[in-house]
């Protein structure tokens, strides 16, 4: 990731602000504000506001329930009584802002989360940078043979020399040509006097989707934990999964009562059906279970059998 | 308005606050952060925390804009220009919080606006206060005759006299009836040891919707002007007025620049349908208009001359 | 419930067409369409309306993961994968609309669900009818010792006669009151010609909590199992649970498929946490384990027990 | 636009349902369900579903405002008069279902209309199709010089054969790269046996933003007119107006009431601002009025007079 010039004037700038305010703040936080976490080969994450730390929410959960929370005496007690119920609300009392820079395809998986605030840079005003996403080779991986949406091996030698090629090439070609279309380069510098340019509006449709593109992404706690629920879990793909990792960092420094309890009760946590724990109650009792007698499905069963570390997984 | 000792000393501790952040800041709004403001005869609103100031909005809409955005010199002038052409998003970066006290019939209008992140006191887990909301008697007003939303005379005499009365003794009855089922007084003290009081989740249907609640209400720039545009209208009912025309001094404080274009493109603005823009085309250029030929309805035409301040207003 | 001669005509107007349509529909949904079903004691829920069925969600699945979906053999297969893991945007391609009549307590509980259109009766416009929920004799429960937000014993005796007095009374004076106010009654005809009336926007205040309103809601499916699952559960307040019952009745008529899968998945179905797997992972070994080597509290701890139906409850 | 044999086969199967319904109906939109209606070069728009008629917005209004709509004479009368006092939440009573096939970059301008229902066709999980947007002649069109996010003259000869032939060229080498990176045509079959293909979820980054996509678009008839209000107009780009105009057909076959009202109140009308409402009351009362004097910009002005055919533009 570089940074241009102007960019690291205005986070030193923004960094040096020290403002006085009678708001409750996030020291951790604060460390970090506005600073340019790298992700992927050119993507960054700034944290560049936020609003209440873990005081809002017990102070929230207290307006609630009022007297009625005097028994629970401490501010750790309350947020782990309220994440493991499912007491929302209080979570929406916090709110953060992300600049996030990320290439256009995940961009597009992000954006599916709606309950958020949105800015992005448009391509209709502006002309985009000449940044496009190559994956490392680490992760340039081939399709799952098992899951549809999932990834398999790793490729090597000849294939993924091919395809690391591809990418850089149509990417660098079809940005040449976007320039040529607008008669304009990204520095604003015109190509040709005597000729016009087509829209920027239409010219911006040659670019591939590894292009990079940026926003402001504001929303609340509850619905941030919902996304990283998602975007972090080894389900995901790894590059958004690349952003959600170094999100959930930000959380901890922000509100860090709530993140263990997060990691505890969401991430960490399972669901089981009811026909799942009908399994795991006969198991418990040492009795002997077995698929056909389960009513799961293999699929199911083998779920199952992996969230509870149980050596029996049925091919 | 009274506010317990132990709320005064909440607030004390709260505005005593001196943190330093990196954050933006609306010094203004700073002034009178925590702040009870007194509304109705038992009501308040606080502003408990805010994320953002005017330049949020600014730097939002340079993200997006990108380059484009270098023409529009001053702030206010892109402000207004986001305003005047609903160009929304920007002003959603900017969050509020407020503590609000207020009679249950008012919270039951204000919570349609759905765009908000609320926690409210809950009646199933704790004893409301024994507070009611009495107008005063300029408010106490009759039924509209032509507007069966509206309210027409200032009741007087006798009948404003009963009117009081009623809701006064109601009120109190139904109050002490509720701390008799529930067999607990407000302050938590129990009525008679030797017996079981009504569920609390149960006993609060007694109570009327007169009856103060309160609530931590939260939302976004753009959501709090939708509200405000509706309930500082002089059709809203006086009593959610009284709540939103503070509120609108409070977003004087916190951006003065949205402020000023919300005033002038919003609040004090007209939307004229197509119809009615025939109308006042022919009338510019001075040409004979009438009702029978504006396909206008009565009630149209009288909304249209008013707010032009035509003095052509018909029976 | 009585429904009024006036809401008869309309219901069997309604449900005397027969229209055709290219639409998919729902035949066991139709068979109760706009039937009023009665809840508590003046309450009544009735589809009045739909969108969709299982196939609807099946079409929408299958276009999102096109032929990525051919393995899945069957829709109801399919289906319980999507539920099992959170794909949850198909099930919002179904949408339902319920006409409910209900007490004024329940509604502001059930508004809290944002996700949703709603259009209810104003008492700024119009008068409210005269009914109010009093509770069954086997629901009027004490407050619980050990839950805030919970029901204890049944109230018998003089109590209960004295709480049944106190509801019925105070709702009938405040209503009366309200038309004295009013100077109308709930049949539109005047008290006293002479008089003015209080505005209807102030004289409803002076209403009990337990007035019957009523509003369409409209919701999708997703969001409707968001509400089951919550309202529909054993910690909610009965007289919710109530209309949810009747409700994941209808669910199952509209959507027999999908409500299978929500009954296994959410309804019977339990998280656990981070640190209550590691117990059960041990107790399925056969070792030994106790509360204190567990990091659970004992909040937790009984938990756990109770859903796994373990005979371990600690006091 | 091709459709391919399945897809005929699909929709004339859907087409070819006669079910019976207790529901309103929509006998003109019923006409076009399911009709793929073609736009742009591959693209097209279908009503897959539909909720409700003009008669379900009456419907909803007159259980909010009780007795108090029966003055109101005429279905027509009460839906112009809810357009015109933006009383909204009856239009969110009638919901809408699509299914549209559109190019990715009109896709992401679309999705920012959040309050809406998603299925969109995954390329992690399949493949796309070989279909991409190359605008018409007459749709070439250069930048503007003064509107930096319009268009202004059409491109011609060399210029405008330049520019197809790299939006041709580009679009049809990057997706023959896709489907060598993938290992796999667009029809599924294996290039080469022996080689693995690159994860689906990662070769799509190399297309461009004019490939085709589709999805399953569902919302309520409010939020389609706040979608059609901004999309529909002139200042929204030509590409996606172009699938707002068939959708205001739509909409006019669906429910022709609201309709009209919709285009007389908000799509025909313009909203004044405080400062141009003054202009306009002195323009009526024949006084002189100039730019200078006015409190607007020059650019508000030369708006204002634009919006009320006053020839007074400046430059």
């Amino acid at each position: 990731m570089k940074l241009t010039k102007e960019q690291k004037l205005e986070i030193e700038d923004q960094q040096s602000q020290k403002n006085q305010t009678k708001r409750v703040t996030a020291p951790e936080l604060e460390k970090i504000l506005y600073e340019a976490i790298p992700i992927l080969d050119h993507g960054f994450i700034r944290v560049v506001d936020y609003m209440g730390n873990d005081s809002s929410i017990v102070q929230a959960a207290r307006v609630s329930y009022g007297k009625g929370t005097k028994k629970v005496s401490t501010d750790a007690g309350l947020i782990k009584y309220l994440m493991r119920h499912w007491h929302s609300t209080p979570f929406e009392m916090c709110e953060i802002k992300y600049h996030v820079k990320l290439p256009i395809f995940i961009a597009r998986q992000w954006i599916r989360h709606r309950t958020a605030n949105v800015n992005e840079y448009s391509a209709r005003y502006s002309i985009l940078d000449k940044e496009f996403y190559l994956p490392a080779p680490e992760h340039l991986a081939a399709q799952s043979k098992s899951n549809r949406q999932g990834r398999g091996n790793i490729l090597e030698g000849e294939k993924a020399k091919e395809v690391l090629n591809i990418l850089k090439n149509d990417a660098e070609q079809t940005y040449n040509n976007y320039q040529t279309m607008l008669n304009e380069r990204y520095d604003g510098s015109i190509i040709d006097d005597k000729e016009d340019g087509l829209a920027r509006e239409l010219a911006r449709m040659n670019l591939t989707l590894n292009t990079y593109t940026q926003w402001y992404w504001k929303t609340d706690l509850l619905n941030l934990m919902n996304f990283l629920r998602l975007r972090a879990d080894h389900h995901a793909q790894y590059e958004i999964r690349a952003y959600a990792d170094v999100m959930l960092d930000t959380v901890k420094k922000w509100v860090p009562i709530t993140y263990e309890a997060f990691m505890d009760y969401r991430v960490g946590g399972t669901e089981v059906s009811s026909k799942g724990k009908t399994v795991i109650k006969k198991m418990i009792k040492g009795e002997k279970v077995s698929l056909d007698k389960s009513e799961l499905s293999k699929r199911e069963w083998n779920e199952l059998m992996a969230a509870f570390d149980i050596k029996d997984k049925l091919e």
